[in-house]
């Protein structure tokens, strides 16, 4: 009772300073950084002891296995999905029977979109069946299909000059790929964007860096008071090629069917394991926690990927990778004995393609425990051979993490860019808390990403021993160093 | 008549000559290496003149427009389709329209296979839809289509080993791509050799360096006395998912469904255009020539690449490319108003990817004059940034080729390789004429052969720009130095 009390007023009293930027007190001794330094050198021998058991030990090569052995047997796992389910009832067990701590599933309600059938079928200036990838959350089209002509543009301000050309019309976007962030909007708005000027249908050059005729889905969002339209990416190829026609002034015409479908929300789950610190906290009864539905003296360092996917290939790099690898990070620590000062906590995120919906509601459930994450670690953008780690926070954390990172000097990896982030972690950056993520070759990966092309075939058993020692060495030195990092 | 009568009597005499491996009488006065040098080193402004007009002048990015053009009108040209047809009555058009001389259609019989709608739908482990393309010739299924068991094999060795597994089953090749022509035997002899061992039909993995799980096609080939057994090929991914879950035990069932048939041979032609030799031959009236059936005193270097292509993308690669940088050859030479000694003569070939069906008969018709083709080009490996030459010929021919290529250093591509060939061209090299072909990246061509991804988006017209530029040089350079090239 207590205790619950003594919650239930930390609660009120961390709301209450939390509106807007979270407000948090370090209240742990700040030390010089050559002390820091000092003892962050000290870890050299772990950081040798995690680097040869995945890399060189009897753990090479085990999270490509692990994962290669989830999504052959469970396919993609798209959100509202049986086979994310599951995915998910699958990972619970997996993660208990690896002997991890305080495993368990976080419900969450999330979106449940199918594509259903689906087919593009260029009528004029020639027959041409072309492929398509509806993009989540777009309605379908009436049974009977869209038959319209195309209005092709590269850009929305080619659309904004050339609105009255675009009513009745079916809006193809074949704008350049630069990069990910930039290119991704006309994925995003683009229905929006054709539907206010009048357009029946979109079709969107897929966002991807190369292309060999693939088709790339993803999440698009309409908007209130714009008509819904039916929305989906072509490849590149076709794009081009309509392009080069319409600049020809060949009329051309397209026949759009989309069965695609909105369904109630449904229910999914965060899963959750961790090693539990040695020293912050006094941990709590796991009962007594989830009564309470906040862990609040726990103090911990977050390592994460998402376990859904899209509905196409296998999710293996997207982000199988990272989840997979956060699990390895674990695995690795708990299998050499370790146990870090502070709590390690995986969490493997639902409905991330859908925008972060597993991890928001994670966040709403969490965040009155903000001042107790030291740091958020998210891996969504492969895990290939990693170029370094991404990291957001001040200064003096960065040099802390430099410190961390070049114990990975021994695997060569040892960077530290600018802009760590990630979908699922934004939540807890945007409100101060270090959050790093890991980054290898982008152009690979934007080319596989959200296409029947994302399987075990792109991964790499070596690359992801490599990534897995990185996300090990990070996640547990920062976990077992004696202060948090700092934050602005 | 005289000439008719001259003629018939050199027909009579090379048809004598021509038992086996072709015999020829090079009548042109031997010179020594450091005349023929000193000849060469005279095309040095020539060699300019060609390489500004292509990379920089007027025709720069002609070649690439003009197949973007041709492509995006027709789409694939499979063989034995309409599509191919009309391609090749545009192109017979095009070349009269572009001032080339002699320009005429030459009938050849050409098969007609169309692989009409199949699917492939894995039942165990899991559901999951596969891409498939079926094999060129390929029978079909029976409309219920094929449900078998798959065995998984990744050689022909192991078929072997396992062969009393294969009764009954669907064989799965999982065989690695180690190069092209090691790996695709699994695709020409996959079928027959599943089928001697009982197989119901056979998956083959695409011969592809690279996939985003993206099925190639091409041709197979059934032997006598062997059942017939549908065959396609699969993409990677599931020839290497299909690999893992076998290892692990697990049974696999597909469902196979093609609709594939092969219907009478058809009507097509090998298109034929020239720029005509100043000096080789006295040329006699076209009439004549058409009558005889032979040009018994036309000296020629033959360039070309094939106007046919698979029946998916739109074979802007293999051989959109290989054919228009020829023609280009031919275009940039008349555009100069140059004119060599011996005859240009630019054959666009068809029914190249069923096995070389127009070269074979473009062979037989032409053969009796195999003395007077100084050099047979072929472009068919892709119009990328070129590395060199491949060459086959003895080692002074080679000499002398690599003097030309010296002439294009302005644009640093002077390498000449070792084995010059092309399905087309291999007639004919076989039979001692020798054969020259462009090379370049393998890597990225054999990502797109055959596939849904070959494209005018992997066109470069700067690439091929050069592309065309080495093809002028070397084919009229050879066609107008003083000496044909020796041969062994």
């Amino acid at each position: 009772m207590k205790f619950l009390l003594f919650l239930f007023v930390g609660v009120v009293h961390l709301l209450s300073l939390n509106s807007g930027k979270a407000i948090y007190k370090n209240d742990i001794c700040q030390r010089t950084f050559q002390e820091i330094k000092e003892e962050i050198a000290c870890y050299g021998d772990v950081a040798k002891a995690i680097i040869n058991l995945a890399v060189y030990g009897k753990a090479q090569n085990r999270s490509y296995e692990r994962l290669a052995l989830l999504v052959d047997t469970v396919g993609p796992r798209p959100s509202g999905s049986k086979s994310l389910e599951k995915a998910i009832q699958i990972m619970h067990q997996n993660l208990q029977e690896d002997g991890l701590e305080n495993v368990h599933l976080e419900p969450v309600k999330i979106p449940h979109w199918e594509r259903g059938e689906e087919s593009a079928v260029m009528l004029e200036p020639r027959i041409h069946k072309m492929a398509i990838l509806g993009l989540g959350s777009s309605i379908g089209t009436p049974p009977e299909g869209i038959t319209a002509e195309v209005l092709v543009v590269t850009s929305f301000n080619e659309l904004q000059r050339r609105a009255p050309e675009a009513r009745g019309k079916i809006v193809v976007y074949n704008q350049p790929y630069t990069n990910y962030s930039r290119t991704v909007q006309y994925r995003v708005q683009g229905a929006v964007e054709a539907a206010k000027v009048g357009a029946l249908a979109s079709l969107i050059r897929s966002v991807a860096s190369f292309s060999i005729y693939s088709p790339h889905t993803g999440i698009q969002e309409y908007q209130d008071g714009v008509p819904k339209i039916p929305t989906a990416c072509i490849t590149v190829e076709d794009a081009e090629m309509m392009s080069r026609m319409a600049s020809r002034g060949s009329r051309i015409v397209i026949q759009l069917k989309m069965g695609a479908k909105n369904y109630p929300d449904a229910d999914s789950f965060n899963t959750v394991a961790e090693v539990i610190g040695s020293k912050y906290p006094e941990q709590p009864p796991i009962s007594i926690l989830h009564i309470a539905g906040l862990r609040m003296k726990v103090i911990v360092v977050l390592v994460s990927g998402h376990l859904d996917s899209w509905d196409v290939g296998q999710g293996a790099m997207d982000d199988g990778g990272g989840a997979f690898i956060s699990w390895e990070a674990l695995s690795l620590i708990k299998d050499l004995g370790l146990r870090p000062k502070r709590t390690l906590r995986l969490v493997l995120w639902t409905a991330e393609e859908q925008g972060g919906i597993g991890a928001f509601q994670y966040y709403q459930l969490h965040k009155a425990n903000i001042s107790n994450y030291s740091l958020v670690m998210e891996s969504d953008l492969g895990t290939f051979l990693p170029s370094g780690l991404q990291f957001t926070g001040n200064e003096k954390a960065r040099a802390i993490v430099e410190e961390v990172m070049s114990l990975l000097q021994p695997i060569n990896i040892t960077q530290v860019f600018r802009a760590g982030e990630g979908t699922d972690i934004n939540f807890w950056i945007e409100a101060g808390v270090p959050g790093a993520s890991l980054l290898d070759d982008l152009y690979k990966y934007f080319s596989f990403h959200h296409s029947h092309g994302d399987t075990m075939t792109v991964m790499d058993p070596k690359q992801m021993n490599l990534a897995a020692a990185v996300w090990a060495v990070v996640s547990y030195v920062i976990a077992d160093l004696e202060e948090m990092l700092p934050r602005s």
